[in-house]
């Protein structure tokens, strides 16, 4: 099998992990986007069921040998809810701004109008790995038998993190999506370089994982939209309107070379929203994005996929030919939920980049952190912080 | 036929139009957007052979009887080329972010990679029968007889006007749209509100037409992108990052209400680019327009259509079964004419606003125009202008 | 305006239109196409509430003069219930197979799921008088005043018949569009030569509107299924997998030369199903399409439309936010109406063919029609009937 | 890693292949479907530069332990050519009927149109195993360093086999990837039972790999249409438009039951055809499936891939912004091309089932041949052959 066929362990470290627990969120700093108060994590997973994992890799240092590293990727997982998505898929959908990558499934995500299993991004060359170790997952857990259920569509997403990491080494293993699902969780997500975050960049600054939250009214119902991204888009910054990037001096090298990037943008919400709703919601992330000073690169793959917990809820019971969904009446009400949807996409991306630590990957390729001091002079010096 | 056969003579005016020659660009004001140079006269007309022409109907005062007035609407043109274009017609695409609207034929131009006749803007309801203008006229200059063409594809755009503008009276007539033919020209374009962008409005300012353009260099050629927009979509206005709109109080009520809107945008080039690739063009016009503080709103159509002027030229010479046109080899290439169309829409959609003067119609509505004064003190206070 | 403004009264026929009722249909011969059975009038009105009008445009013989005639068109309308569609819209869908042509408002019944207004076809180049027809009748009929929708999106289907009639003379009138809207009507849907099917062909034979239906089961309850097209398709004549084109001798010209076609089909049906889910019901006319030997020749526009006439009742009544469909919970229950679909579009083109009389038209130009006689000898020589 | 880590030795077969040389194809058998002629060998591999290979894994016999087998799958791949896909990419298009499945990278074709990778078919469940072998086999050969390409698009499609196959059980390996791309040859194809066809069926007959080809002449000039297909779809068998399935009774389950199925097809072509005007040959193979009398299945996921070998060339030489393609002038000369590929789209499906014999799979499940004698009968009966 020639120099593919290393002795990976299978441990995901050999080393500590860089600590960004001293870097604010962009909303602690009081860049607040849009109008919308987000919810109480600020998060995707504000929206009940909605878990969040991660594997980070990150092994070596110095010189790159394809398939020894130095290693900078991993795992993140997005679970829809606990129970077995299988027998309970969700209502989903997704939108392609544009399609230079490969997320899986989304013909039958589009066809179908459902999510059938977990979503994981990893690194692109990672891809198939991932969708292995996800069929394996679901048929240890939820396959019943040899005549339950012989296919389902795995959705697996990534962008390209090989400025830092052997990304032809292809180091993930089986056992590091098995780590990124049980180490899923509710509550606040870990943000910046970390799991599918650990080696990309955006706007030629360190990024990651980023995710934040809103809560729109529609009538007197509040209902949650989460969004969580991969963010490795090519730019020049702008953080609320404000040039940061063309201040620092750090402006989009795409308009000149190949540099590759890509951004995966997954949205949940407990609004009970069809595919044709949820597809039209996951358009609004463009909005979001190109507000963070992306140029629409060539080579930027920019997937978003978006999915509803409470559409579907109740298919699963009974054995009536129907079910009975809510459903929005008049979508003119949706309005506010695309402004939203926008919002949280845009502060995704900012939290991606300002919880990012700078790191050094192979062959001593360094990506830089944002500096916040002087974002924060930029921002005051543009009128919009005090 | 009811109320609706009225007595309209066709002419388009019955007082004189609004003079807003005192109103700047915004690039005469030092609002440039992007880091590439426009064209010259930073108007869709720069790419050579591109000509604009506008007729404006405006008759009437004070309380609307439907069918009578008062009347705030137009058509614009915008012809490709000077010659036949079924027998020349134009390598085009179309990109559709929000299909909240009617533009006509575009699965033609989509499936034939091409577009056959001068694309018309106009208000929603005459759709139809500037359809109808455009066949006659296209029948009676280009058809030599019963068995040359008997079909083609009439591209037909339009936004909603009703809140200025007796839209249920339509009062397009087919002289109007042979008048817009008529007048259109190369070199300066008459922007605001003019032509199809009379009745319009944008972030709750009166906009209307606008255009722009920008010079990039690929290697040592340079090539010229022009747009050109209908304008007339809802948000909160943002000039180059700067939130104008939330500091002028003019929010967008459209998070509130079911008001309508829509955007059409032109992409002309004279880059050789096929349909696949003008489709790319046409969907960076969406992160142009998301820079403007759009919201992405329900009811709001966002249709642009991209075409290129050179490559298909030489296809009507010769009886060869091929033509060779210039193809880019490798799309990296491409990165700034995405970049630059971006930035040329989010100037055009600027210009529409800035080149707007105060509009009274129907039933005394009124949508008034961007205050420049203001807007420079806005832009100063967050550190913009100087 | 040249020679178009000529004096047409509005007056649709100076003539006797041909008869067809020696014609029977091709189930009334035997020939019966898959295993559902169709409904009471085996017809697109068999939809509950589903109406069809036609009016039919007739009139000279000879040598054509553009503006003059002979002309040998017509109006057919879709009503998908007596009332106000614009406050009761109705789940939709498009597919559009190949978008050689022109239907107006697809992307906002497929941006919406739905459909705002009845459906009228006509021919290619009349769409924009029937566009603006259709507009009057809602203001005319629907708006309430000024303040009422403003707008709303037309859908006006249409093919070639420009073999047979002066299609370039635009002979199409308002009046038409509202005769045929008043002669709407449940029950038997006159086929053939016929509304907007007068002046077409299908396989080099006589074709026009034709209809059909399918009743199926899914658990206890049956959901009707209802199709009607306009029938202008080029290839050679296959009847329920006979080759009765090639037997007769009337071959594909579309092989060798750039004849025109093409095919509307509109899909009717009570199961309550979503825009997707519609969507992909639309998708399977090309099965049945395929069946009858078309060539998918570059120059037919292949549109097919699907609306469900339950799946938004009680939308428009109540305040609330929310209404709750019927939706199938497993869309495998979907596949019999798939099929379905298939089979009753492949019967309804044999409708339009065997039910169309032979045509002269402009130029003297002559379509003729199929022999029964003959195609029932072939059919008992390759064992389909006795 | 529980039951799914088992010792798969990576040998394909402990038992010998069964034997399908006794089986003719369609054509053998008097049965030639369309009116234009096939290529040298009636293959895919009639294009020239177009190779495929296979690698059949076959083990076990009986009751089915998952990880354990009995299976009944494999791999297929096609090489569009013989150097280094990534250098030498081919413009590219995907078509999807029924988005019921997984290919992965069809948004990146699509985007980009091109193709980057060969393209691999497997089993459903082993869409991640193969790609990642895919990878592997680029990196290892194509990859010059770190800083060479660090993404491309792997094509990775897939038809369900788990009636006969193990398909839970995961056997495909990367070593099967290897063993079918080195397999991989000009000339004749292996059809039927083989490869990833191993486990699938087609109309419930044993089917498997099928292939095809045409040659069509634009004016002086001749060109190939070669098609390959892994044919598993769901319907009642039609053979040239007769009923053999019906009259067999062997009648479309699918109808009654949620039986799974899916049909990828493959077609190269050296006519020098765009990415869009590939997209339209590509949509043309809907057609040919139809006439074998697929039911559209809800569950059938329907994948078309068209390349062309001639369009891109020479785009890797030379230091030129531009090149220059040939290209129709006139698309409608596509139509021939159009109604070839739908012809060997039809014959290839009756290849994949002529050509397969009797497969007895796990749990004994077994899915039989069609019975060649008495469809002749059945093809006299109805005056097909003599």
């Amino acid at each position: 099998m020639g120099f593919l066929s290393g002795s990976d362990t299978g441990r995901s470290l050999d080393s500590t992990l860089p600590d960004n627990s001293h870097r604010p969120r962009c909303r602690e700093l009081g860049i607040e986007i849009g109008i919308f108060p987000p919810g109480e994590y600020n998060a995707i997973t504000d929206v009940a069921g909605v878990k969040v994992g991660h594997s980070t890799i990150w092994r070596g240092e110095g010189k790159l040998v394809i398939g020894e590293g130095p290693v900078r990727t991993g795992v993140t997982v997005i679970l829809p809810h606990d129970s077995n998505t299988i027998k309970n898929p969700l209502e989903a959908a997704s939108y392609v701004f544009n399609g230079a990558g490969t997320t899986t499934s989304l013909a039958c995500v589009d066809e179908y109008g459902l999510l059938e299993t977990p979503i994981l991004l990893t690194n692109t060359l990672s891809v198939g790995t991932a969708y292995n170790a996800l069929v394996r997952y679901i048929v240890e857990n939820y396959i019943e038998g040899p005549d339950d259920r012989g296919w389902f569509a795995p959705v697996v997403g990534e962008t390209y993190d090989g400025f830092l990491n052997d990304i032809h080494g292809l180091h993930v293993r089986v056992e590091h999506v098995y780590e990124a699902i049980k180490a899923a969780s509710s509550g606040p997500v870990a943000e910046g370089a970390v799991g599918a975050g650990t080696g990309v960049r955006t706007c030629n600054f360190k990024a990651g994982i980023g995710t934040s939250s809103r809560v729109v009214k529609l009538e007197s119902s509040e209902f949650t939209i989460g969004v969580l991204v991969q963010s490795n888009v090519p730019g020049t910054l702008v953080v609320d309107g404000v040039p940061v990037g063309k201040e620092l001096g750090v402006v989009d090298r795409e308009l000149r070379s190949s540099q590759q990037g890509s951004i995966m943008g997954i949205i949940a919400t407990d609004l009970p929203l069809d595919s044709r709703q949820l597809k039209r919601l996951a358009a609004r992330c463009t909005l979001g994005m190109a507000r963070t000073g992306v140029s629409g690169s060539h080579g930027s793959g920019d997937f978003f996929i978006a999915f509803s917990t409470t559409y579907r809820s109740g298919t699963s019971q009974g054995q009536e030919l129907f079910y009975r969904p809510h459903r929005i009446k008049d979508e003119n009400f949706l309005t506010p939920a695309f402004a939203a949807t926008a919002d949280a996409v845009e502060e995704a991306i900012l939290n991606s980049i300002f919880k990012a630590v700078t790191v050094v990957g192979r062959d001593g390729n360094t990506v830089s952190e944002l500096d916040l001091e002087k974002t924060l002079e930029i921002m005051r010096k543009y009128g919009r912080i005090e």
